[in-house]
């Protein structure tokens, strides 16, 4: 798909809080390792600035519509983090960027790979990223003033595509276990269906073999370091995705290291799994934030985009900085920058 | 509140698939344990057998009139697993006995402790009950053959009545810390009005400490063996607290060392956190079933109903049993029978 384009156009969007500081090495990165296709004109990066939370509240919009305008310029985006408000926050009626993007992008597949080879673990999991508890956002209602009610949906199309996408992955990498996670049993409307499609769509790949369990017991079986290696692609739908990928990136070291991607058709996002921490800003400490998750994310952007070899490179300067321990990232001025930890990992690569 | 009553009443519910084996096993050590009280009438036991999955449907009730009748007439009750069938299933409109008898009980609070000495980790969960993704059980609808929906419901007086039975165990028990866990970025007219109400409850007790987590980063922060032991008491939706204790259990031994007691104003009901594990029953593996998690069930019961120190020779024989390790439950023919072990518990309770 990438290699019919002219010109492949990377929109770079630095967010709220530590977004814009970390966003910045990201870029630089992508912009060493592509600085041939920049060259000859086959890959462009298009600066998108606009996508804070004071803009967003200015515009009484989860995404303005001149930045989502030029987001839809792009092909493929990489995102730092977003702030996303809530009841007695300032703006607390702005929805969250992140979901708002995934929605009007269509990016239905949100998918995570989690990997620790020392530990068995080869994690993909695969949310769905449009619907679910995540469907309207923040328009659920009040009843009256002691009643409180939010939605759930689950539509046909969307539990269908995500499961498709699940399963044509794993018939892809030679997987040989799907997992579907719901709480069926008690969510019955919504996670009944999502559960029905999945199992319906698992028919058409032999070989294959299906199972599934309640989100509240997988919670616990990634625990079990005897039987989470058993595990290999799951498909959640959002909420349940939502959780269960935060801790499962927890064993390769944190959310502070994991990427995350958002496929859709036409468009696709790649992203940090963390928050902001407007906090670190507050206290000048932007500069010290850990860019590994948004740099992971630029790894999987590059092998979306049909780079492989270079998200490889990317990868395993990464292990070889984060062994080395020459530049270590703290958040605190006891430890590198940003910039140096990214300086001393282009440096790395350029030895591989 | 229970050494007022002349006679306290125990119902005894066996539930579906091994629920009924293991159960038998708690109850034989309660007797043992409560000889005495029984022998004077101060405690009474009543068995309750027809909350079966067959009964259940044969009523296309989550529990029977008359069984709800006898529940009614108990003070406490021990209850073993229950089936719930989903979409797929025989039967998959019949809604779960144990959402149905928290409701039909009132029993809002579901209280899970957790703790792990060696690690650390003194955790206790107070897990809203009554609401949330579970207020209208089975009730979600179809739109049409394409959309699916279910509901989520906060109400004031269900999230105020949650979070004072969990600052007030605070208070009691010492803690300085409670963590309201949500994902009130998102789910906002819901979550953030159980966050608000959370946070403004916790303004009244001084010298406890009040944070708050979002659900999906709350479940790798368990997993962190350096930040989790900075929890003590956290607060929890319906459906939240139902993943995270399971999580947090495994911890501890597996969610079949765990045992969950739901409190009401008026009753009160302990029960194992697994499931029913119909197909142990149907290879004939029940006698082979574990049943250390409702034994530890009872345990909280003596605790509850004023007999801490029955509770803590409980536990601490459960302890011994699990050390010694000379009657091994496997869940297979190649271990101990759930009878044997609790023999050599009894045993092990009366040498102490
Ligand atoms: C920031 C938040 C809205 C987002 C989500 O809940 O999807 C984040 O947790 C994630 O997983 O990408
Ligand atoms: C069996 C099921 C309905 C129940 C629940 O979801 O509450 C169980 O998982 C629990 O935690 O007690």
């Amino acid at each position: 798909k990438y290699d019919e384009l002219d010109t492949i156009v990377i929109g770079v969007v630095g967010g709220d809080g530590i977004g814009p500081a970390i966003t910045d090495q990201a870029h630089r990165v992508l912009k060493y390792l592509l600085q041939d296709e920049v060259k000859n004109n086959k890959v462009t990066f298009k600066m998108i600035d606009g996508l804070t939370i004071e803009n967003r509240a200015k515009a009484n919009k989860a995404i303005p519509d001149d930045v989502l305008k030029e987001l839809k310029q792009c092909h493929v985006i990489l995102k730092g983090p977003t702030t996303t408000p809530r009841k007695g926050d300032k703006w607390p009626n702005i929805e969250s960027a992140n979901v708002a993007m995934r929605k009007e992008l269509d990016l239905f597949a949100n998918v995570r790979p989690v990997k620790v080879p020392e530990k068995g673990i080869d994690w993909t999991f695969f949310r769905e990223n449009t619907e679910g508890a995540y469907v309207l956002g923040s328009n659920g209602f009040n009843v009256d003033d002691d009643i409180a009610i939010d939605f759930k949906v689950i539509t046909t199309g969307g539990a269908e595509r995500i499961a498709r996408a699940a399963f044509e992955f794993a018939k892809k990498n030679d997987k040989k276990r799907v997992t579907i996670v719901t709480k069926a049993n008690v969510v019955k409307t919504t996670d009944g269906k999502f559960l029905e499609i999945c199992k319906e769509i698992g028919k058409e790949y032999e070989g294959i073999e299906v199972d599934d369990w309640y989100i509240d017991i997988m919670t616990a079986k990634l625990v079990d370091e005897k039987r989470r290696t058993q595990f290999q692609v799951m498909i959640l739908p959002n909420l349940y995705g939502d959780i269960l990928t935060d801790e499962a990136a927890e064993f390769q070291g944190g959310v502070g290291t994991a990427g995350s991607s958002n496929i859709g058709k036409k468009y696709s996002m790649f992203e940090a799994i963390h928050g902001s921490a407007p906090r670190m800003v507050e206290e000048g400490r932007d500069i010290y934030a850990d860019p590994s998750s948004i740099i992971r994310a630029s790894g999987m952007l590059l092998n979306h985009i049909g780079y492989p070899e270079k998200a490889e490179k990317l990868y395993k300067a990464l292990e070889i900085c984060n062994t080395e321990k020459e530049y270590v990232i703290t958040g605190r001025d006891t430890g590198a920058t940003n910039e140096e930890f990214t300086n001393y990992l282009m440096k790395t690569i350029e030895k591989l």
